[in-house]
């Protein structure tokens, strides 16, 4: 049986995407069991409606909601052990729960991860890791904004991280790994990043295959299943795709509405163009996942409908199935031990970063 | 009469591909004048099919062509005074040439092209800016990968830079400017970046309207018409942008030609997919620009046809018919005036910092 806590009160719309969601899931995975953290107004009117996943799942009223736009150092003040979001991710740490979910404010979600997981062993700071489309099939794309910067031991941190991920979610055995630079050559782009490629050669590890530097045009190819990059740029290419995606479809629509011909062949055409938003579409590969914690915590899209979180739900029943923080730890443990000059240099500070107001 | 001096070996066609869109350019423009380098046994057959072209320019014999695969150090020992890449920019520096056009080697024509003509007065360092079209208009991004990092000075710079091509190129009297980060609130994103944006907020200056932070997805709608940032984000920026184009056209062919239905529909919405990918077409707003150096020097892509170099000659144009380089210096001194706190801390350094080998 894998357990799954659920924040019911994360997103754009609440409970009422969120119930239909578990629904669809345990449906489909007999296997799963849920705890619902929520308020009880929010949450048992949605659950009236599925008697099957209520009789099977377990509710706990929680008092306060975090809201989108709190900020991180807010929602800790006000939300720690109060609100639903805190509880979801406690369950974990208390091995209530394998897995937490929640569709919720990522500043918010991330600090109080951070706060009651901590870091891994051996590792100084989470990576939010996005499942990243590509013309190939997809692939593992981190850090897309838990943190501003990192040195070349974090870069290989979220290597060996990221590699984990790939592993367990596309069934890798060893996948291929690039760092994010704005070069090929060996002799470009910033410090930290050359000295992570040296790092990374020279470990030579059985877990990965690493390829060297990739560029941003070689992640929509699909050239490595793992790119590594610190959260500014991660965060400004994810968002900068989704941009030209959605300013690609504006231009196709655009197109197909002007002319009589061009409506008919649209109509025509239906089938392919409804295939081809099916691979633009981002709830199908949603959810950005936490690594680097003693837990997983995975973060749906604010926006995502029921089927957006329904495969944020199953992305994190594939980590645990797969076992995946067993096996990165594992992997974090034997790079650390054949290198101990790359001791992690810093602790985990369980403080909120993000947030001036501390 | 505004005179072009033009580097005809660059890019992976060379004359054959430059000579014809000098032409065409020169057909459209009366008052364009080329000065055009290279060796003559590739250019004077490809100018001798456009007689009229031929006559109304000059042509220099230059023995060295820059390898697109040279490195700017190599570049520079073996072409500086000898090759038509050299040549072409010296004649920007010499008064001979308003702006250079070339479609070679981008490391190598930076290097020559900040040793020949260095940084302007107040300027630390060049950026490379792109002409990025949104679904509005369009709108210029710098750096996109003269220099890895920046500070907060050289982020204002490249503000003020961006904003004078804005103004020469689309028109506008005072054009949008936003800092790209990870985030719009104030308290997210780089030092250097919320530094930046304290100093242009305080400026106040009215050339450019500063409108805060965006992130990745803002270039794509368009919020501003100049985005600024380092040069590391900026190509990671472009490059994933041109990639995630590269991806959905592709979806787009494979979803089109699946059945017949779709393929009877292409053809009917052809004329709406042509206006589709002329909209995606790089070659119509071809060419990175080098601000901050005392002449205009357009890169264009090394891949572009015809009309894609021609593109990148009109550009030149432009810029030197709205004379970009008084104005922009005349916005940098006002600010430097203003804030004499900010002076450069670094001079130029004529050296190649792009390459270990020095």
């Amino acid at each position: 049986m894998i357990r799954i806590s659920i924040d019911a009160m994360g997103g754009d719309h609440g409970a009422s995407v969120v119930i239909p969601a578990l629904a669809t899931v345990a449906a489909r995975r007999p296997d799963i069991k849920f705890i619902i953290y929520g308020r009880e107004d929010a949450v048992r009117p949605e659950l009236a409606k599925f008697p099957t996943l209520a009789a099977a799942s377990e509710f706990v009223h929680c008092e306060v909601a975090v809201q989108m736009d709190d900020k991180p150092s807010q929602a800790l003040r006000h939300g720690r052990g109060t609100s639903s979001m805190w509880n979801a991710i406690e369950a974990v740490k208390n091995g209530q729960a394998d897995a937490c979910i929640s569709a919720g404010n990522t500043g918010a979600l991330m600090a109080m991860a951070k706060f009651c997981l901590r870091t891994m062993a051996n590792v100084d700071r989470p990576a939010i890791a996005a499942i990243w489309p590509n013309v190939r099939a997809e692939s593992v794309v981190l850090d897309v904004g838990a943190t501003i910067g990192g040195d070349a031991q974090q870069l290989v941190d979220f290597a060996i991280l990221g590699t984990g991920m790939a592993r367990a979610l596309f069934g890798i055995e060893r996948p291929t790994v690039g760092l994010l630079n704005v070069g090929v050559e060996e002799v470009k782009g910033q410090e930290e990043v050359k000295e992570a490629g040296r790092m990374l050669r020279e470990a030579g590890l059985s877990s990965l295959d690493y390829r060297g530097f990739v560029e941003g045009d070689d992640i929509g190819k699909g050239t490595v299943d793992v790119v590594v990059t610190e959260g500014f740029s991660g965060n400004i290419a994810l968002k900068t795709a989704e941009g030209t995606a959605r300013q690609i479809a504006g231009y196709l629509r655009a197109a197909m509405g002007r002319s009589l011909l061009s409506r008919i062949g649209y109509i025509l055409a239906k089938g392919a163009f409804d295939q081809l938003r099916e691979k633009m579409d981002v709830s199908r590969s949603n959810g950005g996942v936490f690594l680097g914690l003693n837990g997983i915590v995975v973060k749906s899209h604010g926006g995502a409908d029921s089927a957006g979180f329904a495969a944020a739900v199953e992305l994190g029943y594939d980590m645990v199935r797969n076992r995946l923080l067993e096996r990165v730890q594992a992997d974090i443990d034997l790079f650390h031990a054949h290198n101990p000059q790359s001791q992690a240099t810093e602790t985990s500070k369980p403080v909120v970063e993000t947030d001036e107001e501390g």
